[in-house]
């Protein structure tokens, strides 16, 4: 797997690096808290798969601009918003292995900083000169603030369908990189049906990059993971592999699991006898093959582009979301 | 001064049944809850003023179009979602005399359903079809979260000057006045001279605004107030009252106040020893007379219009700025 990494980042590595310099040359803000605050989650080693996306898709579709590469900052500002404010939400300690930021400078820093990358964001939009992608965009924060708003409703709830679930994933995670491909095709002036290629590859990946996101809280260890083992679980956050469990469950099994989801504070053996649990249920081999599902469909979508290096990229991108364990 | 506020609201009382339809309609939201949130702060007593003084400003230009009623919802989201995310920052219990969002449904549902409001003012902004409306409004909300930002980094801070208050009034405040009565203009495309007269009015209503609103803070009770007693100074929020007062101060009457401001937990009579400080050291009549002037120059900027209906409630409002007491 890491070999797969290794192999997209030799290829990406310029892209990459001119991602880094457009997210700090971008960030343009008044107070050095704010440069302190967003770098500080921003640096603490993303992927950086929403602007690498967003760059692919418009040399797919052979952008010949020179506003990709700041543009693309917009969709890591968008990642990095929700995720302070998603973190107050949470109240989660660790992400990516590091304090997060509320936690370090308080809940209201977390806040204002995340509404200044929000703004940010919006402002470079305009760059663009296009209304429909401003569109585009102002309906992806409104599909993530509400996927956020109906994950906190359903936080702690027992009776999670599978079909709520998917409907939480597409819009707090799926539709940003739905948005950032669908993007890349709007900023190039590509065919419709390019644009709906990409958009579908993106709403494929971003679904399948949430299911793995959501496996990997019950099969890595906190070192790899960056943060609390049994996070999800602890903040009553029901995903795919123990919603599809619990219902297949015997009913002893299942009264097992649901006495270990309801105390919090479970300690580490009876985390440990959950992920038996859903071992046993098939709730990780099941979310496995539905992530498996989406990453086809993702590649599927991508054979109206004739074959070159940035499909190679992407292929291997979707292979890596997959695959990855961290 | 009640008389003043009758006679403003019998010339506009159709306008804000048109805001108040519209903030309804134009919410749109996918859950119930988002609602109910909104609306509890939308709907407890606030005075429309940012989406008034926009419809105003469309009318003082000849606006002719069909989108103002719906537009004018962009400056009340703005503002909640404003509050919403301050009321975090504050750690505030009332707001407007009522319990503040966060304190009923928590932290994590007032930052999402700010964050919602923000997303629905950018959808709707896209509406009018202007890339550069869009660029005001991105900037105004720019420039609101580091007027935040600015603030929350002075909290507490006794050497905060006049000079640096005036600069976080006007970006969290202040702004958005500006913005609402310019883009007014812009969609009515008025001329540049028009446009301009508007964005100065804005700006010293917004700033004289606040400055009358730092001053309530010492000069009504809880129940007028709708907050608490003192309630800026226990949040560590020194405003242009206590920065002038503590600026002109005898070094021993200084000294007093400085140990009342440090102590969070004064006593009612403490707080009334500092207010009698704030009229011996002049802060409560500098403030007052600062305030005027903006009125001033704000009233003077109409001076472009010539006389009609909307100029006239323009500055009845302006007047009823400087008078409110609540």
């Amino acid at each position: 797997m890491s070999n797969q990494k290794n192999k997209i980042f030799a290829i990406v590595k310029d892209d990459l690096a001119d991602i880094e310099t457009a997210l700090s040359q971008s960030l343009n803000p008044y107070f050095e808290l704010v440069s302190q605050v967003a770098s500080h989650i921003m640096l603490s080693g993303g992927k950086r798969l929403r602007p690498l996306l967003f760059l692919l898709s418009t040399r797919i579709c052979g952008y010949k601009g020179n506003i990709a590469i700041k543009f693309s900052s917009i969709f890591e500002y968008l990642h990095t918003a929700s995720l302070l404010h998603d973190d107050i939400v949470d109240d989660a300690v660790l992400r990516r292995g590091q304090r997060v930021a509320n936690a370090i400078w308080g809940n209201p820093i977390a806040v204002l900083v995340g509404d200044f990358l929000l703004a940010r964001a919006s402002a470079i939009s305009v760059d663009a000169g296009s209304l429909e992608i401003i569109k585009v965009l102002s309906e992806i924060t409104e599909e993530m603030s509400q996927g956020e708003i109906h994950q906190l409703i359903k936080k702690g709830s027992l009776d999670i369908t599978e079909t709520e679930y998917l409907e939480v994933i597409r819009r707090k995670t799926a539709v940003l990189f739905q948005g950032a491909c669908r993007i890349g095709a709007l900023i190039s002036n590509a065919s419709e049906e390019k644009e709906a290629a990409l958009s579908t590859c993106g709403l494929h990946l971003g679904i399948a990059f949430q299911m793995v996101d959501d496996l990997i809280d019950y099969t890595s260890d906190t070192r790899t993971l960056g943060k609390e083992i049994g996070a999800d679980l602890k903040e009553g956050k029901l995903t795919l592999p123990v919603i599809h469990s619990l219902k297949t469950a015997e009913s002893s099994d299942r009264f097992l699991m649901e006495k270990i989801i309801k105390n919090k504070d479970f300690a580490a053996h009876e985390f440990e006898t959950l992920v038996e649990m859903l071992r046993k249920y098939g709730g990780i081999a099941y979310t496995k093959k539905q992530a498996a599902a989406h990453i086809e469909k993702a590649k599927q979508a991508l054979a109206v582009f004739s074959p070159s290096e940035s499909r190679e990229v992407f292929l291997l991108i979707a292979d890596y979301i997959l695959e990855r364990n961290a």
